[in-house]
């Protein structure tokens, strides 16, 4: 299985992130006996022959501004062509994001993974939300995806808990399951 | 397979739609030699079980002042046991709108439509969009799912258009093959 | 100035919200010397009169199964005749939820707060946000207005946090400071 | 008065938009006899200064991919500096996007509109949505703002309708007559 997870990161937070959910994901996948590569790229260095490759698709983003980033933004509209031609239609994704916690929940971090999904829906994609029953699930779970805070209450950056980590990981895995129940 | 399909309809039409996506499933069903229950169900006579049986869940409304009527909420919300129990985890869902067309877009039809795709989701249910491959994508298809207009560019009510069935039946079937997928 | 706030509560912590969100309305209009009258009704005491009566209206519910609880969703449907004849335009609006805090963020609590804000601007009002300098910010704002959270970091219940409250008082506060510009 | 209007256009369109909206907000400001200098720059040439400087801000986007440019989320982006520092809170905003009309709705121009609120929303500013009661409601109006669509039922280009334009000016009318009453 061939899989791809993009993000972009600022100060490491979800580049951390997106390291888990790689191990999550060979986990996963080395329990199934699946022969498997899985690619780690920052939103610039990733092309539309990156994305037709993939089965499965991980995008990632920091919340800012109360939305995803520029960054990934540019990714996803560099993938219009590909939305034109049908190319990832029937395949896989799942969504994450990092947010420092500004404000009671961390001001736009749903709708943040809703636009990562809407993007996935839009090329036809089926997505993979977090579901109750994975670990972490208080600490990094929306019902759309992995949600990592790395501020603390009073919103001051505090890096990401273990806790978190964990939940990364969980998901991870929890999507390549997901993928090989479409095989 | 046993499907549940559940919605609310004030004036019919969201109940021709449902009618549409039945024989849409159904006709899917038939063509995989997949031994079928389809089940049709106004809101207000749905319940758990009814949930709980169905290996396929697909709901729909109508957008009232810009969201989902609240009699699907209700509905909803009655789920919340069934959350706490996990019951329909990996399940896969399909989601519906019908909408006046007030307004160039017809307000609130989006928002209906991830209202609907986020309650499945917090189930840890997979949720089936509307690829742009389906027949009548241009007329009744968004990312989450099928929604259908009912009134014309005036925001007069028009009924219908034959191109919109059409599409709610080719969901209903597209539905039910990515379920056959998970088997 | 005629103030209406219409809240759903089923174990009184959106109540305790509620009245903390009078206490700094009354205060700010007080402060400004303007005679007031403010209204706080549970959803199922509102009528249509007291909606047209209001010069502002602020909405509040807990957050069920990802959105608003359908007994507000009932009471929104319901203002579809004020939509009808335009008898909320140019009114102030305010918005507040309550959430359990299960999910890392409270799943659902941006979503409640956009389709309560959806309602009002469909009837041509204008909505209040919580602006990051209204006092409680870090612990119970979001952009869109008051968000408290009710459940713990593992999302079980523990009431509401004191600096919660004093967020409620300051955007009851801020919401009549908005209206009284506007006069 | 000092207004700031802020596109991404890459086929004219927003452009020609923009453009009415303009002729609209000047109309409105003749009307009321107020000294006004309305300024109409694309993303890329504005600066933070433009953004202090303005009274009143209106952005638009194209909808890319479900959601707006991200020529226009890098702009905002860029705005997380005054964000911190509280410079635009209290002003008020106003928001467009211009869409294909794929899928029966358009997809992403509500997605679009919320994120373009949530922004200015995040800065403590009100944001005009666009009244039923506004001429070419039934055209382009959505709760949020104005929505134009910029292709025909079959998701094929078909530049903008008249009504559309009509729709526009009207909205730049409006948003001036708020901010007049906030005076």
């Amino acid at each position: 299985m061939q899989v791809l997870i993009a993000y972009h990161s600022d100060y490491m937070h979800t580049q951390a992130v997106a390291d888990a959910i790689v191990a999550g994901a060979k986990a996963a996948l080395a329990d199934a006996d699946e022969v498997a590569n899985v690619v780690l790229k920052q939103t610039v260095d990733v092309g539309l022959d990156d994305m037709c490759a993939a089965d499965v698709l991980i995008f990632g983003s920091p919340v800012h501004m109360g939305s995803m980033a520029w960054q990934m933004k540019q990714l996803i509209d560099s993938g219009s062509k590909l939305w034109m031609a049908g190319e990832l239609e029937g395949k896989i994704g799942g969504v994450f994001a990092t947010y420092g916690g500004y404000g009671g929940a961390g001001g736009g971090v749903e709708q943040t993974l809703i636009a990562l999904h809407a993007n996935f829906l839009e090329h036809g994609m089926l997505v993979c939300g977090f579901p109750r029953s994975l670990s972490g699930y208080a600490y990094a779970g929306l019902h759309w995806g992995l949600a990592v805070r790395t501020g603390n209450e009073e919103g001051m950056p505090e890096g990401i808990d273990e806790a978190a980590l964990l939940a990364a990981r969980a998901y991870g895995s929890h999507v390549m399951e997901t993928a090989l129940r479409l095989k």
